[in-house]
């Protein structure tokens, strides 16, 4: 089925141990639409400035990423540079210009509004819900939100947690959220403020999945050099998201395989600068590592 | 086969964000001796004042834990007092009275010296080697250390790991004992030191284990209370260890099992104070949740 995914689209200058990258493809949304092109077609919701590189745009053509729903305007695209520390869970935002992205306002086109899947990048909770109000009735909506808007929106993003059924936040953002710190209480406060599920990311340490009745851990690749962790998370939740559209399958199997797959696009995402791993990967690498994740993982009942 | 342990039999005074807990039952070979015993019996080595508690040395005694390894010496028994934060990852030792562990000089009793299975808790590495010296051909020999002896008695630890085919530390020692940050590297290096294989203990996140060719990493058991870590490690490593001794197994698919029955020790542990939620556990308990522990990790190739 269709996978709709509105958010960010940006060039970063990225600050790592490792080295330093100047305006680079960037933005939630365009890691999470990569991830997910892996999987299947994905209709892409965004807005970039005059500026932006053609030959990124031709990438994401390419690869089967509809980009009739972003709005190309006059002026400068959002530009984001961030430092990590020597500790890379730890990042300074050093500049962060909004540009055209700042009257950012999600029109979707005819063709996008029947979308099955649709996922709602960490944007406004207003313009979350206001993409949500365009598509007719997707069969699963999945959202991301980060620490600002729950310290500036937050009677916004209740309302907008109402509506959303699979919530991807990370353990800080989940702890803001709930006022937990321990995982399982904040899970518990979340899914009582509306979601069905919702998966908690943790970085180097893996991915934690609940829902009412079940929980779910995979660990994160054990990785030699983690290179750049940016986009990571949205490389999961595009992964994720790309093969449960692609699959139709919502069954609690089915989506441990979706985050097992995030997990194997986000393992390879921290890999390199930006989006670069992900230029020459290929679906056999990503189904070798998946099955990599099963011996990570696997052990049987004496 | 026979399992023997050396390492710190003390009283814990403990405070948690939960409550304080003053004088009860703690050292590393108390936790460690109390998780092994529920898969067999177990051989103790430590020195105690003549200030112990009886009861608890009955309750050793009728787990099958064998005291004829434990000097009763003149004086006060080890304390240690600990204070846990909010975030209950960190800790202060607000006072250490080593009392009779000052002079703590290892001696086995004959019958200990056949030992199968022999597991150094993280005392002086010149004590762990004089425990060794005197076990004649042990299977198995695992061993933990902590940052202090990593700082202040490196030579003696580097010609020890030389003779410790299993390590079990935590993530912070590993990264003191390898100078790396990044887990994969710093176990690798860790093992060129010495170790055939190193488990290490990442307290909520899980354990990692490495050996030269393979990685097995397994979640921590999702609590939504944890009472008070102390001896999590301990009884991690007790509950492995007495898996291996008992099944004699240490095919890589035994070890993983061995690895899941400690944090399911673990996981126990952290739920009440010191060790009295180990004092009602039962083998049944236990065995049910190795089995949700498959619960929570398995997933299948689509």
């Amino acid at each position: 089925m269709s996978l709709l995914i509105v958010g960010s689209v940006a060039l970063d200058t990225l600050e790592t141990p490792h080295g330093r990258a100047t305006e680079v493809l960037g933005g939630a949304a365009s890691y999470f639409s990569i991830a997910a092109s892996f999987f299947g077609p994905v209709q892409l919701v965004g807005v970039i400035g005059n500026d932006f590189p053609r030959q990124e745009l031709d990438w994401f053509a390419s690869r089967g990423i509809d980009l009739a729903g972003v709005d190309v305007r006059p002026g400068k695209s959002l530009r984001w540079t961030g430092r990590y520390h020597e500790d890379m869970n730890v990042r300074d935002t050093l500049s962060f210009e909004a540009n055209v992205f700042e009257t950012f306002a999600p029109e979707l086109p005819e063709a996008y509004r029947g979308a099955g899947f649709v996922f709602l990048g960490n944007i406004a909770p207003t313009l979350q819900a206001r993409v949500l109000d365009q598509v007719r009735a997707p069969r699963l909506v999945g959202a991301d939100t980060m620490n600002f808007y729950i310290d500036t929106a937050r009677t916004d993003l209740d309302a907008l947690l109402r509506r959303v059924p699979l919530l991807m936040i990370n353990d800080e953002e989940a702890r803001m959220l709930s006022g937990e710190r321990n995982m399982v209480r904040a899970a518990r406060r979340i899914l009582a403020m509306g979601p069905e599920s919702i998966m908690i990311k943790r970085g180097e340490y893996g991915v934690l999945h609940f829902s009412s009745k079940t929980v779910f851990a995979v660990p994160a690749y054990p990785l030699e050099e983690v290179f750049d962790p940016t986009g990571a998370g949205d490389a999961f939740a595009g992964g994720a998201m790309g093969y449960l559209a692609n699959s139709g399958d919502l069954s609690p199997a089915g989506i441990r395989r979706a985050i097992v797959y995030g997990s194997v696009l986000a393992s390879f995402t921290v890999e390199a600068f930006g989006l670069d791993r992900l230029r020459t990967l290929t679906r056999e690498e990503i189904d070798r590592r998946y099955r990599q994740f099963i011996s990570l993982t696997a052990f049987d009942v004496p």
